[in-house]
């Protein structure tokens, strides 16, 4: 007899407040339900919160109800999730294990991740390493996710000079994962604020930035990691455009072609870079730097405001009443 | 309810004997029944029929039943399958994408593609497309996919000078995709008799060798695929093992540094690349060359005798009834 459970969601709305809202769900055979402990905030949440949405797409948990079906995750499990909750499993990049690019996302409005709880396709759920804190797993299941993706299935090699332009939530990922990687990390961000940090965290060079452009010349890097809203500057060999908002952006096209220019975006990982990560953040002791909110209507509030005033450093985390204990 | 299905499926044994079993499934949350149409012999077979485990690995058929989480097939959809019936759905490979190389591959020997029906974890069964006939598609599900598996996740590209040495169930295959994705496709074989059929499916040049030397020189290949028994000749580029007994090879080890060889070992392929495949085939409308037998155990034996004796042109299907309709 299939299960309906009840919790409570948080919602965007036109005016910019934030919506507590009741959800009923029944469980399907596949499906497990998740008690939130942490959810990350990140650039992309803006976008919801001034829709009448579900807020938040990624974080950590608890599982607490399993359906009739579901083989490899135990309630009581402590697991990850991001993006999708319910992939079609039938479409080209689902069956080749890329389900956050699955064709069919209907599903993926319908539940977030600043909730109480949240229903998921089992099979999405990651349980988590021991030993890594939920707090800081729950934030890396977005930015970590898809840096490491972005750093691992292109062509970035140990020793390779790489510039990240931009230090929030995803930038600083950048560079405490890129220097555990081995790579030589060139800073680039719109002021002197963060050199300090940057530094701390893994960067050889720090480099000021006016209008996106180094005031002094800078050695070209092969790889330039674009984490930063803005359109990116394309002069340097490979851009990998990871944070970017909704405008169009000019490409110079001929000046791309005639220096071999390749412009690469990404916004998603697979499970198995997700897990791939999280192993590897689990043994080189990689922590995300993250300040942390009550997972209330006024945390979220107070959450979205620290994040568009720049104060954020450099993460934000929800953390639900299971995440407190 | 779960339902419990019976139905008959064909053992080997040691006396190599051919033996006919009934078997009781109770279908499983994600299982589906299939009966089915077609199954290919393959070299790999030959392993299995003097030991007492079910016989047959790949094939094609019609679902007869699903259990109740079952989504993407349907009751008398046509489905394709190939080794794996029940991986674990959780190891690295499989949340890659590549459930065939499961580390948990305890239930691989428990259900046949000889047989009446066979119980399969429903995503790992792959509708076939409109106008690809079964029994075509059936041997293909093995050594199609494995050719085209190694064809497109290397970096042979259009152009390339390909050498495929050994015409069987394999080779056939390999020379019929690779001139049909634009290679130069050079045979080395160690007889005259498949230089009319070889030229005639795609290849452009036949060498007959002895003990695998060719018997003139041949200018090198970028590619060797290895598609008999027998230890691999390695003095090309890269040379792809495909088919080979259970012997232990020697392998000139300097030889190989010095030279930048690279062998690469291939037995199977994921969902998404035999999904792939079979658009491809019935695209470029590539049929494999087949000899049928009747799936009973005179007929098993039969097909058996066909390939042991060097006689199959070029592989062997097993119709069950539902086939020849």
């Amino acid at each position: 007899m299939p299960e309906t459970v009840e919790y409570s969601i948080f919602r965007g709305s036109e005016s910019g407040a934030i919506i507590t809202e009741t959800v009923k769900h029944t469980i399907q055979p596949n499906e497990a339900l998740v008690e939130i402990s942490h959810a990350g905030l990140c650039g992309a949440d803006k976008l919801s919160k001034t829709k009448n949405i579900p807020l938040g797409h990624h974080g950590a948990g608890i599982v607490r109800e399993i359906g009739c079906a579901v083989q490899h995750v135990n309630i009581g499990d402590r697991v990850g999730f991001n993006g999708l909750q319910n992939p079609c499993g039938d479409c080209d990049y689902c069956i080749g294990g890329k389900e956050q690019y699955c064709t069919q996302r209907d599903h993926f409005e319908k539940v977030g991740s600043f909730a109480t709880h949240a229903v998921w396709q089992a099979s999405m759920l990651i349980k988590l390493p021991e030993g890594l804190e939920s707090k800081y797993a729950a934030p890396l299941m977005c930015g970590g996710a898809i840096m490491w993706e972005v750093l691992t299935t292109n062509d970035v090699r140990p020793g390779d000079r790489i510039g990240i332009h931009g230090i929030g939530g995803l930038g600083h990922v950048a560079i405490l994962m890129s220097s555990a990687l081995g790579c030589d990390v060139v800073v680039f961000s719109n002021s002197q604020s963060k050199r300090h940090d940057a530094m701390a965290i893994g960067a050889k060079e720090f480099h000021v930035t006016n209008d996106n452009v180094p005031e002094t010349p800078v050695a070209p890097v092969q790889h330039l990691f674009w984490c930063r809203d803005g359109p990116p500057d394309i002069s340097n060999g490979t851009i990998y455009v990871l944070a970017v908002g909704l405008e169009t952006v000019s490409v110079p096209m001929h000046f791309v072609v005639k220096n071999g220019i390749r412009i690469q975006g990404c916004s998603s990982a697979s499970r198995k870079t997700i897990r791939k990560m999280l192993r590897f953040v689990r043994l080189h002791e990689i922590k995300p730097w993250i300040m942390t909110w009550p997972m209330t209507a006024d945390g979220i509030q107070d959450a979205f405001k620290a994040l568009s005033e720049s104060k954020m450093r450099y993460r934000g985390v929800l953390v639900g009443e299971c995440g407190l204990a």
